[in-house]
């Protein structure tokens, strides 16, 4: 059979089975999402066995160790995945709620019904355990789901796709609701997300040349995260103890996350007293500074920045350091070199605070806090799918909420327009 | 100059335009929408004599007279123009709004803010009213906006532009807030849907291909609506006076509307007390009925149903009547020919009413009412730009909320992630 073909007939199959999740309650889908816990805990062996499959074939084939270490389905992840199983169950159903239910003049009643956004495709790389996350998210807010992984774990994949199938079962539910695509061919992904007719809104879940090829040839909604050039503009009015401890959290906590800061803003007025001091704790945490020239005024010891450095996202410990002359100065370089993603100001004045969160444009706004806590856990979404660099649809950490949509719901006693 | 500069220019211009327009307050905006409605209120002739030659222009290319009726601004429209402005002036700011600020354990507070979306461009057909109300609505949410109207309006609409220029510089917001394309050049269309740097969303008013073209070749969002194939479900505990009332209503209260039912559903326990007696109703209203089988077998004299007719949007006093056997096989029916817009069930059974609330897959899903009821205004937005049949960001009838987005706000006393 030809991968066109096939994938039309897993978009058939995933539209038929999304009306039955749409509609199974609460209590159906915990127990699918249980079962799948059990299946897993029961297949330790065989996803050991396929995930060794997978780690040869990487070996052989020279993937780098970052690689192999995200491919391998350690006894720790396989508990971490049935630990997250069993979390996803006890998360609140947000399919069927109703909110804002309001009179109108003409006696109807209005309000608004969440509900489940229909068939998700997931594209994502090496680590298989996002298989099983992924597929317990979109169960639970009534998707069916096409999870397309990376070729080098598809054994992983498959077996882990086993044990959800039977959750499905064991709940009465569709097995057709979670679907692993079985073909390596690339083929695969064009056709995925070019079928509006079976396939809702595209997840791609990778490094940013994958997610910015998708988007470009999708023909359907893409929830996607680009990069993370976070920003941390220490105020003239900062309480110097929170821009010290903030400063250093928000880059050294860890280095390759997207919520890490990329680049430090400092206040011209309290530049001299506290670039010093915090070179110091960088350099013994073994941070490479890159700064202005007025930076390097202050710090001649550090490397100078270049324009690129203003708009690179590291992922390591490096980072941008640029003194600026005031809050407004600021916002417009954040706005300006900024990735949307998450800014904070260290600041005890409420104007400036009050200003800045209003005037930064980016999906998480921050005073006096640290930009590691933009996060779906954090947040207390419960569960996260990916952050979302869009402004349309969702924006920020997606939970189970940004995987729904809502309808209007009106309740007349035979009402009829006038 | 090329097309594709001139639209460059033009994006980049609204792109700076949306940061100002984004930070002003709610006065700043409600004082432009008034000086707007006095410029076109001391512009009646400018506006009359622009419209005059459009109409002229219209006739000699033989536009036929519905065009011509869309195209024309008659005192009564310009009028109409003015209320709009002063109506959305009086709409509430959703921008800066915050909500469900919370307290995560970290010690962190987090909640939601408003946002506008950036830069909406809006593309539509002959009615130049239009660029007026879409311009005022975009205004209000904190968004600017690049409108293209048609071409056969181009005079109208660089009138109605002027007024509108006017209006913002009054209340000292830049120009470049809103923008009216000046060329008819059909490339600037295609060149307007493909600048994400520059434009956050699309929203086509117009006919379907119109919309399905766009959606089709854009490079951003858009918010659109294809067709609206309505079902009124006469369920077999209908009370009988509701369905009567409600079927004649949705079918005959206006026949171009997207709202408007094309399908009846009737239920074979009470087809033969209802159906004969809507259709005498619907003969004296000049209804042409087409029938499935088991409609016919009671409505002898009335026309035989194609299997086309199921998935027909008449936009005409024409309607597809089909007895079904119960309300599952109507949902069924409702989600697959249906265009997931309006759908109504009568009924005074509560659990049947629960059930189809939840189960049809319509931005609008009704109990006990007329579908002619989904309606931004109906439902108490206070606006419409359009109705949304996608599931995406924006469901149903768009008011202001619509056309903006969320982000994260997070307060904090110093906290870092542990």
């Amino acid at each position: 059979m030809n991968v066109e073909t096939y994938m039309t007939e897993l978009g058939q199959r995933a539209r038929t089975a999304s009306r039955l999740i749409a509609r199974a309650d609460t209590a159906r889908k915990n127990k699918a999402l249980a079962a799948m816990a059990d299946a897993i805990d029961a297949s330790r062996e065989a996803l050991a066995a396929a995930n060794a499959q997978d780690m040869q074939n990487g070996r052989d084939k020279g993937l780098d160790a970052a690689m192999l270490d995200r491919l391998e389905l350690t006894p720790g992840r396989i508990d971490g995945m049935i630990e997250g199983l069993r979390q996803v169950a006890a998360l609140p159903d947000p399919i069927g709620g109703i909110r804002d239910m309001n009179y109108r003049p003409s006696g109807i009643q209005i309000g608004k019904m969440r509900v489940p956004l229909g068939v998700i495709g997931i594209i994502y790389e090496s680590r298989p355990n996002v298989t099983c996350e992924a597929a317990s998210l979109c169960l639970k807010s009534g998707n069916a789901t096409i999870l397309r992984g990376g070729s080098e774990a598809i054994h992983s994949n498959q077996a882990i796709a086993a044990c959800i199938r039977e959750g499905l079962e064991a709940a009465g539910l569709p097995q057709e609701a979670v679907q692993v695509v079985e073909t390596t061919d690339r083929e695969a992904v064009g056709r995925l997300i070019a079928m509006p007719e079976y396939v809702d809104v595209i997840v791609p879940r990778g490094g940013k040349g994958l997610i910015e090829r998708i988007s470009t040839d999708a023909r359907v909604p893409v929830i996607k995260h680009l990069d993370g050039i976070c920003h941390v503009y220490i105020d003239a009015e900062a309480d110097k103890s929170k821009a010290l401890n903030i400063a250093i959290n928000a880059k050294t906590h860890r280095y390759g996350t997207c919520n890490t800061m990329e680049t430090l803003l400092v206040d011209q007025a309290v530049a001299a007293d506290i670039l010093p001091e915090l070179a110091d704790h960088y350099a013994q945490l073994g941070v490479e500074l890159r700064g202005c020239e007025q930076t390097l005024a202050l710090l001649p010891n550090i490397n100078a920045a270049t324009a690129d450095d203003w708009d690179t996202e590291y992922l390591a410990p490096i980072l941008a350091v640029k003194v600026v002359a005031d809050m407004a100065t600021a916002i417009e370089h954040i706005n300006r070199h900024g990735s949307h993603h998450t800014d904070a100001i260290i600041t005890e004045n409420y104007t400036k605070a009050r200003a800045f969160l209003r005037e930064v444009d980016s999906s998480s706004v921050m005073v006096n806090a640290s930009t590691r806590f933009a996060d779906g856990f954090e947040y207390g979404l419960g569960a996260e799918i990916g952050i979302s660099t869009d402004k349309i649809h969702a924006r920020g950490p997606v939970g189970l909420e940004g995987l729904t949509s809502e309808k209007y719901v009106v309740l007349g006693d035979g009402q009829v327009r006038a």
